[in-house]
């Protein structure tokens, strides 16, 4: 079986200091203690919703929290579905960055490490393991739309919302897997409150809601891969 | 319905500094960092490796994780089924202290945040929202045994370990849980390697394994609650 089934956290609230902000206090301060230049550190609201208010960020509610998505990677890269190459990891940006994950990727639990390796890949765009093998690859100016379309290249893409069709993972994904066909992109919020944008919206052949509540992104991950798993008799 | 099912993360990797490594450079350097006293701050390997290193502390390969406690602690607090009071959490650390989860908490997502609440706790013993409700609340010498016989009370214990009998979440949950019966505890080790100590294992009724992979406790709990969901119909 090829690696088929593919995971893009989407509009994810991960990015570097925007140019505007990067001489706030809450921002230089911040930067100092990390031991690195403001222009390197990422945007963080725990840090930096200060700078974030005063500037008039656009879209700042669905900004800066990069802890988000650190939760959304480790739930889905520790999952026996991505330890049997059979699930393709991606982190689309708010910003148009893509975020490829090798499959040899062992991401850190530590979020001070996780953070120290993601302003790495913002300066150097590629980790490599030892010469050759990928473990993070970042491009610039790459759409969710040319990223699906372009690289991804799936059956069908399947988007999680609170505003989709009402469903369970278990009737989602036995509708739409099967060891015959699981060529499908799975599109994930990777921001902390409002929508997708129309744009996300209308690349998604399906729309579903799983649930009452407005779940966090890493428990729908965890929630369809494992059913995946299930279809796929993963072990 | 009452709040029935009980999760223990146990043996976890939660303590405040031991106090032979409170001198350690990197310990110091540590609590200088975060503008903590050295004897507030919690061991984490992350930074006290050295420290854990040179002072052979005992059982070290399994403390020191505060991170993997954060996880299995926001995995749990996320689902719809701990959103309904079905659920009671509760950490039992390698040092048989034992912090009690209040069902209003809502745990920070950002770790350094997290870390702060922690180090708060071990502190003050106890974090009030207002002047009623508990939101957390620490005590000394509580052997897990003691938590689960003199506490909890379930009907059945389950745990989960990679030498546990292989089966799958489906057919562990539907074997012992029912809309009728559900007053199990579970417990799941949080720590990130070795083995249950003897005497957890002898506290188990049951001891199960899911999988061919050793799987991160936050995945062990994202599967066994979504499947008491099922089962109790939470939606």
């Amino acid at each position: 079986m090829t690696k088929t089934i593919s995971l893009v956290i989407s509009e994810a609230a991960l990015e570097k200091i925007p140019v505007n902000i990067i001489d706030h206090p809450s921002v230089t301060n911040h930067a100092r203690k990390l031991g690195k230049r403001p222009s390197e550190i990422l945007l963080d609201r725990s840090y930096h919703h200060a700078a974030m208010l005063s500037s008039k960020l656009e879209f700042a509610w669905k900004r800066g929290r990069p802890d988000l998505v650190h939760f959304a990677l480790i739930e889905a890269l520790s999952t026996p579905l991505f330890f049997n190459n059979l699930l393709q990891v991606y982190v689309s940006t708010i910003s148009n960055q893509v975020v490829y994950i090798g499959e040899n990727l062992r991401i850190p639990k530590s979020y001070p490490r996780f953070e120290g390796l993601m302003i790495d890949l913002f300066k150097k765009y590629h980790i490599r393991e030892g010469k050759n093998a990928t473990l993070l690859k970042l491009q610039n100016n790459v759409s969710l739309d040319s990223l699906i379309n372009d690289t991804i290249k799936p059956l069908k893409v399947i988007g999680f919302s609170r505003t989709g069709v009402q469903s369970t993972p278990e009737n989602i994904i036995s509708t739409h897997i099967s060891k015959d066909s699981c060529q499908c992109a799975f599109i994930i919020g990777g921001f902390p409150s409002g929508h997708f944008t129309e744009n996300t919206k209308r690349l998604c052949d399906y729309f579903y809601s799983i649930g009452n509540y407005s779940l966090e992104a890493h428990v729908v991950i965890a929630r369809i891969l494992y059913e995946c798993e299930k279809v796929l008799s993963v072990k």
